[in-house]
C-alpha cells in the first residue's frame, strides 16, 4: 500500500492506475478508522480496480471552539487496517499541502447547508465541500464513497457533484452500528462508560420514529416530540437539534410525505454525536 | 466540427479524444468572436490535439442592471470562424443545461475579487469561477486559454485552479488590439463612431503609464493621475476605475515595485470597456 503525502504523488498514482486501464475509487476520511470506514473501503474494493483512501483532518470544516485539536489520531493503526481491507493508496497530506499561503477559494452549496449541522456549525459545510472538491480534483475518482451517518453531508456532496458537473458517482452506504445500535463514530471513544450506555437513546429514538410512522403517524411535530421526549429522558443528553426534513432538499415539513429524514445531534458532555434515519412514507 | 448542446455530448467527445491519446485544450468564450478569441483558438490548436471552444453567455456573471439581454450573439458566424481556425468541437449549452432547477452551488475566490471589476460588478467573479469550474469539470482540459484583456479574471482563475487542485494549465495570451490600439471586445460594436474614436484614449493612457514608469516614475498616485487626466479629457468617457495594483495578489500600492498592473474600466454611453497593462518594475 502506497502512502502519499503530496498532491503530486497521489496524481502520479492515479495516472499510473488509469494508464493500466483501472477504475479509481476514493474514500474520503478523517482517519481513526472504525467499521464504518472499513465498510466504505470494502465496497470501493469491490467496485473499483484501484482504491484510494484520503486521511485528512480538515481544519476548514471545524469551528474555532470545536474539537479539531483533540480529534483522535492513530496513523499507524489506520494504515494497518486499510492495508488489511486491500486499499491501494493512502493520501495523507499536511495542512500546508492542502492550504498553502494565499489560499483563498471556497466551494459552497447554499440552501440545504443552513440547517441541521450547518446551523450549529456555521461554515462547516463550506469546509467540507471545499476539501472534497480538492480531493476529487486530485484523485479524479470514478466513484467516491460516503457513509449515511452524516446524511446532510452526503446530500450536500451529491448536490455539489451534480451542480459543478463533477464527472463521478457518489456512492452512499448504510451507517454501521455497534451491537446496541449506537452509530459508529471516531468520537465515540470520548464517551465515558455512563455516557456510552445513555448514548444508545439516539438509535432508540430513531427506531421509535420509524415505528410511529409505521403505525400511521404523519404529523412531524408529534413525531419530533416522541424523539425529543425519549432523548431528554437520557442522563446527560443535551439536544442540539432533532429535525424531520424532506430528502433531498432538507426542507421543513409539517406533515411527512415522500422521502424524509429524521436527523439529530446530541451532546454527551463535550462529545457531539449525530445520527439519522431515512424513510419513504 | 462537432456542435454539442449538452454536458453528456461534450463529455463523450472528450472521452473519445482521450481514448485516441489526444490532449485536450479548452477556450471558454461568450461568443461573438473577434481576433482576440481566434488568437486563443489558434494557440490551443498549436498546443493541443483536440480543441474545444465553449460558447455560453453565462447569466450568473451578469448583474441585474447589466447588458445580459443585449449581449451580442451570432452563432452561425461564430461557428464558421471557429471551423476556419480548426476547432474540433463547440460546446454551446442552454441555461437549463448549465443551471437546472435546484442549482445551488458556487465557487468563489476571495480577497482578489473585491476590487476592480469585482467592486463595480458584485457577484461577477463568483459567476465566472462557478461557470469556469463547471466547464473545466465537463471538458477536463489539459490546458485552458484566456486572454489578458481581463487581467483580473485570468488571475482569479489561476488562483482557483491552484487552490482547488484542478489538474490543468491556465494559458494566458496577450490582448489583441485594433490598429489604433483599442482592445478587441465583443462590446466594441455598441460604440457609435464618435465614441469609437474617443475610446482609443484607453490604450493611449496605458501607453502613457508605461512611458512614465520607464522615465522613472514610481509613485502610484501620480501614475494614476496621468491616466485619469488623459481619460477625463476624452469626450463622453465615464471612469469606473483606474487602478495600479500588485500582481498576482491585486493589492493596492503607494510606490510601484515588482510586477504591477494598471487596469481600467471606462464607460462610453452604456458601453463599458476594460483594458490593462502589466509591467515588471
Amino acid at each position: 500500500m502506497l502512502i502519499c503525502r503530496t498532491g503530486a504523488e497521489i496524481r502520479d498514482f492515479v495516472r499510473q492506475a488509469r494508464a493500466a486501464g483501472k477504475t479509481v475509487g476514493l474514500v474520503p476520511t478523517m482517519g481513526y478508522f472504525h467499521e464504518g470506514h472499513l465498510s466504505l473501503m470494502r465496497e470501493a474494493r469491490k467496485s473499483c480496480a484501484a482504491v484510494v483512501v484520503s486521511l485528512y483532518v480538515n481544519p476548514m470544516q471545524f469551528g474555532p471552539r470545536e474539537d479539531l485539536a483533540r480529534y483522535p489520531k492513530d496513523f499507524g493503526r489506520d494504515c494497518a487496517m486499510a492495508r488489511q481491507v486491500g486499499v491501494d493508496a493512502i493520501f495523507a497530506p499536511s495542512d500546508r499541502e492542502m492550504y498553502p499561503d494565499g489560499f483563498s477559494t471556497c466551494v459552497e452549496v447554499t440552501g440545504m447547508t443552513d440547517k441541521l449541522c450547518g446551523l450549529s456549525r456555521p461554515g462547516h459545510f463550506r469546509g467540507v465541500t471545499t476539501v472534497v472538491a480538492k480531493l476529487f480534483n486530485l484523485v479524479t475518482p470514478d466513484q467516491a464513497f460516503f457513509g449515511r451517518k452524516d446524511a446532510q453531508q452526503a446530500l450536500v456532496i451529491e448536490r455539489m457533484v451534480r451542480d459543478l458537473n463533477m464527472g463521478l458517482e457518489v456512492v452512499t452506504l448504510p451507517t454501521v452500528r455497534e451491537e446496541d445500535g449506537l452509530a459508529m463514530s471516531s468520537r465515540n471513544i470520548y464517551l465515558d462508560p455512563g455516557q456510552r450506555r445513555e448514548a444508545t437513546v439516539l438509535y432508540r429514538s430513531l427506531r421509535a420514529f420509524r415505528e410511529a410512522v409505521k403505525r400511521g403517524e404523519r404529523d412531524a411535530g408529534r413525531l419530533r416530540g416522541i424523539m425529543v421526549d425519549m432523548i431528554a429522558g437520557a442522563r446527560g443528553a443535551g439536544i442540539e437539534y432533532v429535525e424531520i426534513l424532506s430528502v433531498p432538499d432538507l426542507q421543513p415539513l409539517e406533515v411527512i410525505n415522500g422521502r424524509v429524514v429524521a436527523a439529530l445531534a446530541v451532546r454527551f458532555g463535550k462529545t457531539r454525536l449525530i445520527d439519522n434515519t431515512v424513510m419513504e412514507v
